[in-house]
């Protein structure tokens, strides 16, 4: 069986803590928490299951390491502390574990990585021998095997295109919502999400990847938004209300360019309500939102994927289906040579010795 | 460039001259009639393409074969010619050539296939070194391949759901629909299609390969199935007037039983009309129809595939999505052993330089 840590038990890590226990090759040996009130709670608790798992939380990480675990589910967040993150994992790697984790999007496509990135942990893969995958969802298998797989039941390929079509209104992250991506905002406003470059920073490396896999070459990679205002004031189920006249709608798309065309798109099309916006693309059967590859060309091919788990959370579901690639790579990772892996390496399989699994 | 020829030119043969003609490993060097009006015409035309491509139609055979064509899409039908088909292919498979057909689905799961299929082929391969490998997209890929490329992402797996949910109100094939499918016939009419052991004939190849890649044993396969009357008449666009009170909508199921559960479960809903039967699943967005993959487990994850040719032909679409991943094979197949194959062996591949490829 092969030693698996899960590192952090928030949104991400109580799903990896899961999808560990759940896998019949991987035995979850340590959880690793930084919040000291998790600190003894045992990780069934913490994965919300049904029971006891008889390992219990700690944050000596040092003990966790020094036991030379062969593997580590990092499940803390990138997003906000970027550099913490990357000490972790390059620590974790350097332990000589197989490191699996959703956070630091720049290591998606690490080929083309900045050095600040990706030299540490190529050094801590020669020092220690562990290896490093890093993927997601959206920016994840929604947007680099997926698409890439669908292509292959296409005659003529004109355009591959990723969507996320969302509806936030059940959300409740009000921060992210109302300031990253600025719903409710006035409309000169300018959100971060959209600002140039930004776009490209978190999914181009998935553009650049699925022009690899397709032996195209990119000219350049180019962006283009778009913004709607409520007509009229909506209320939100948690996250209060959101004027009329303010932004109620964004749409924007990365774009792939091939010899002058854009031919591999990721877009994203979010709102704050169903009635904005009611010319872009939206969710199937009025729902509230799904993961889309439409392969245009002859013939079309739409596949719409939904996700979900905890009740009908989506956003939990997404989660889950990352947490499922990134795990599910982990005895594959643990044959190969140590190294800085990327999603064209590594394959999507099926779910051996999971159907209808008991879980002791 | 792989030598490839087009044997039929129906429905499926014309998408498979697109497809051979799209593909920059594959060369179109000849394509077999059996309608003596279709020889000498050209297969651009025969392919609806918008162009001649300089290779005309013929129906000798022999001279074809004796070519020593290095691949075959063996396009003609095997619904209704199943003996001719059979000696068609083992005749292309002994020439040396790689065969690749949606006919015969008893050689989808060849491991399975009665002696009487499954013989000529393999002493065909032995005299000729030639190879074969049948799919289609249900059963074929839409049943093999993206369900357990899907399972991969899932944490717990209870039931893997291959469903089709089709209104065939749209279709002009009378034939099939009112006698193999039975719409339109009184309710004590028993279709053919719904005939015990019909259904596992034709989809338990299927059921079988995914327990095979799952490594999971099956304790035998069930069929289900039920049927609806309309309430009232309704008329459809050219196979005219289904009265009420006769079949409507017919639903079954092909199950995999595993250790005394239906975990590996083929659902197909037809209906004649939209308004039969709504409590059962419907097509997405009020559509004509789509294949469902649904992983019932944590997360439940549902992915919904829909194709068109043609225009907006879904039936057309269908086929082209099985004739992609049937041409897409050939190149894999050339470099392979001779032999006999199914969908587990073949990996679904990326569209590698078809993305926006302009056609000469």
């Amino acid at each position: 069986m092969i030693s698996t840590v899960v590192w952090g038990t928030g949104n991400v890590g109580r799903l990896a803590i899961r999808a560990v226990e759940a896998h019949p090759a991987l035995q979850l040996c340590a959880v690793i928490v930084h919040n000291p009130a998790k600190v003894g709670r045992d990780a069934g608790e913490l994965g919300e299951l049904d029971r006891l798992l008889g390992v219990e939380a700690t944050d000596d990480i040092e003990a966790v390491l020094a036991a030379r675990p062969r593997a580590v589910v990092y499940a803390a967040s990138g997003d906000v502390r970027p550099d913490e993150a990357l000490a972790d994992i390059t620590r974790a790697v350097r332990s000589g574990a197989v490191v699996v984790s959703p956070a630091l999007y720049p290591l998606y496509d690490h080929r083309n990585a900045p050095p600040e990135f990706r030299d540490p942990v190529l050094a801590a893969v020669t020092e220690g021998g562990g290896s490093l995958f890093a993927s997601g969802v959206d920016p994840g298998w929604g947007n680099d095997v997926l698409p890439l797989l669908l292509s292959g039941l296409g005659t003529t390929i004109d355009v591959i295109r990723c969507q996320e079509i969302f509806d936030y209104s059940t959300y409740d992250q009000p921060d992210s919502v109302r300031y990253l991506v600025g719903m409710g905002q006035p409309m000169d406003y300018e959100p971060m999400m959209l600002m140039p470059s930004i776009p490209t920073m978190v999914w181009g490396g998935q553009i650049r990847m699925m022009a690899r896999a397709l032996g195209v070459e990119l000219d350049e990679i180019r962006e283009t938004s778009d913004r709607r205002a409520l007509d009229t004031t909506v209320t939100t189920r948690t996250m209060g209300e959101f004027g009329a006249g303010t932004q109620g709608a964004i749409r924007f798309e990365v774009q792939g360019i091939v010899e002058g065309e854009p031919r591999i798109v990721i877009e994203h099309v979010t709102r704050i309500h169903p009635s904005c916006a009611p010319d872009w693309p939206v969710p199937p059967d009025g729902g509230d939102g799904a993961h889309r590859v439409v392969i245009e060309g002859r013939p079309r091919i739409e596949v719409t994927i939904e996700a979900t788990d905890e009740g009908e959370n989506r956003s939990a579901g997404g989660n889950a289906t990352a947490v499922g690639r990134l795990v599910g790579a982990i005895d594959w990772l643990v044959e190969a040579e140590p190294g800085l892996y990327d999603a064209l390496d590594i394959p999507l399989r099926p779910a051996i010795g999971r159907l209808g699994r008991k879980q002791s």
